[in-house]
């Protein structure tokens, strides 16, 4: 999407053809900074220290930083070492093993010397089926929007809630959630997006909001707390959430509070959609309530980030010294709450039978209850 | 309640007799101060500058106010003088009118000389009246308590989950919805809360969690998305909030945000109760809905306030300067969703006809639906 009017994505081959160009994730929304990345090394250290996160965008990079170490040494050795490497910088993200795999599938039958050329343009790929995944769930999502708005008065907007960033700086590009919204924007279809601010990482307010303002679709930040105010008054017309895993049966896990929302949604005859690339279903799971969260570190609550007045960017704490904290990364939003599953193939009822009207081919492996 | 062992109120006249000792709020929880208010202008100002805030500790303020005011000029202009500035304080805040007005009928018809004295008594018994409403609360909401405990095991918690801060800092004492908590834990029940952060002020992760610390209370901060997981996985057993303004039907104003603990909580079978003051019920309303919902500036979402490394405490901006915001104050929780509101006279249920049992004197007030 765009930067200042530019169009950009967060990971692309820089123009020299030496390097991968990313944007620096840590330093949003308050400076635009590019890293360049070099070196294997330097894929790595940008996963693990998070200049750029969201599992689409982190597998992507995972590939491009195996044709970096590739560029250096594409000795058998120098795969494994790379694939290993990369592997271990964020444990837990699928995508990241699932895109490191596909590359040592692709490379290791090929000769050394063919395995630069065939990493760059594997990677590349890989990039480019995120992109056509994000297009198509948005091209989905757009028919509701279209639908939304014919019950507007002309020139209202279609008022859409979103919750963190399932945005285009979590993939490659377009994001999942708001792919609908920037298609929309686009063309022409008037939209104001409601951004959550998404504590305690403020995923919402640093990333998402930072892409809106930046394609120039029209939003406003709100805390946490203020969507289920919204809907009761009528000033939301649909939410649109991401999702880091989903079951078969289409129960919805993403971050921490998009529970809330959807019984809010619920409640008020609101619209709660999800947006999910089909990569992102476990079909082996039936029930979401099996999902482990995950509790990440304290200091994620008991101190926020952001930029003083005189331009630092540093934490401050919120909490007393004395107070401890918990920090669940993660909830689970029953199907009975989701209107749809916005999927690259079309929009699917969250339920079993709903996903595999969409997905046949994997029938066998969601079979059972 | 305790401050590091020693039984403090948060407003209390000081030793010498000559002012009033508070809690200046706006330093917690990272520095505990002592602020001596001599004159009309110090409580006037602690009062617009939120060194106290919650409604009642706004109260008796005022009303200590009245008396300092009397002690430097007790003639029927400086009387209407006192009451004119701190009224125009916070223009919104019904006990501080009802606080004036109170003092104003005690003063008015005294000779001048015989105002200060009176005005010390008078102020002495609001912030007394208001100790005993509050652990009237306390007591009742108490027997909720000892009905959870025991269904537990020997020695495993009640836990309760609060939002915002109703606490003893928001009160002469006790607080509403921390009193039944405080009165649990000093009676040797074992209790733990869950302290909502509550964005965008973050009273909850500044003052309930800093008042609780003090006390000794078992607790843990947690962001205001994560109260829906707990509740998912029984680590809920109730849930305690205060209330701004509940209707004579038992719709409740509240922090923004309360609504959506309200439906996590009804979606899980946790009990969601209210605690209040009865004049904080509002008999002229019959429809929460009608309530109007103050917008609140843009800088509490924009920015956070907190302590660095080096112990400055300062706001940092956590949206980017291209995005706007929107802030609402409160929200209405439905009646439906309310599983109790606690009254110093007992618990009620949320309704017209619950709230009448407990107070039959209103129900000429409360005709009509």
């Amino acid at each position: 999407m765009k930067v200042k009017g530019t169009p950009m994505r967060p990971i692309q081959p820089s123009a020299d053809g030496q390097a991968v160009s990313i944007i620096d994730q840590t330093k949003l929304p308050h400076e635009f900074v590019l890293a360049r990345l070099e070196t294997l090394a330097d894929a790595a250290n940008a996963i693990r220290a998070m200049l750029v996160r969201g599992a689409p965008l982190i597998g992507a990079t995972a590939a491009y930083g195996v044709w970096l170490a590739m560029r250096a040494d594409a000795s058998d050795e120098a795969l494994e070492n790379a694939i290993d490497t990369l592997a271990a910088t964020r444990p837990t993200a699928i995508n990241l093993r699932w895109a490191l795999e596909d590359m040592r599938g692709t490379l290791a039958p090929l000769p050394p010397a063919d395995r630069p050329a065939a990493a760059f343009a594997r990677a590349g790929a890989i990039a480019d089926e995120d992109v056509a995944i994000n297009h198509a769930i948005g091209r989905h999502g757009l028919e509701i929007i279209r639908r939304l708005v014919a019950g507007k008065r002309p020139g209202e907007p279609v008022n859409i809630l979103t919750h963190c960033n399932a945005g285009w700086l979590a993939t490659v590009d377009w994001g999942t959630a708001t792919s609908p919204i920037y298609q929309a924007h686009d063309a022409g279809i008037p939209v104001h997006v409601w951004v959550d601010e998404t504590r305690p990482r403020n995923q919402g307010a640093g990333l998402t909001a930072w892409e809106l303002a930046n394609h120039g679709v029209p939003h406003k930040v709100i805390v946490d707390n203020a969507g289920g105010h919204l809907m009761q008054h009528g000033l939301v017309d649909m939410v649109i959430v991401g999702t880091d895993r989903t079951t078969a049966t289409g129960d919805v896990c993403n971050k921490i509070g998009t529970y809330l929302k959807a019984l809010a949604a619920r409640d008020n005859g609101v619209p709660f959609y999800v947006a999910l690339p089909s990569p992102t279903i476990d079909w082996s799971l039936s029930d979401g309530r099996a999902i482990p969260i995950e509790e990440r570190d304290a200091a994620e609550v008991t101190h926020v980030w952001g930029r003083t007045v005189d331009g630092e960017v540093l934490p401050v704490r919120v909490t007393p010294e004395e107070s401890s904290v918990a920090n669940y990364g993660f909830d689970v939003t029953p199907a009975r709450l989701v209107t749809g599953l916005i999927t690259e193939r079309g929009i699917a009822e969250a339920s079993r039978e709903g996903l595999l009207a969409l997905f046949p081919e994997y029938r066998a492996r969601a079979a059972g209850e």
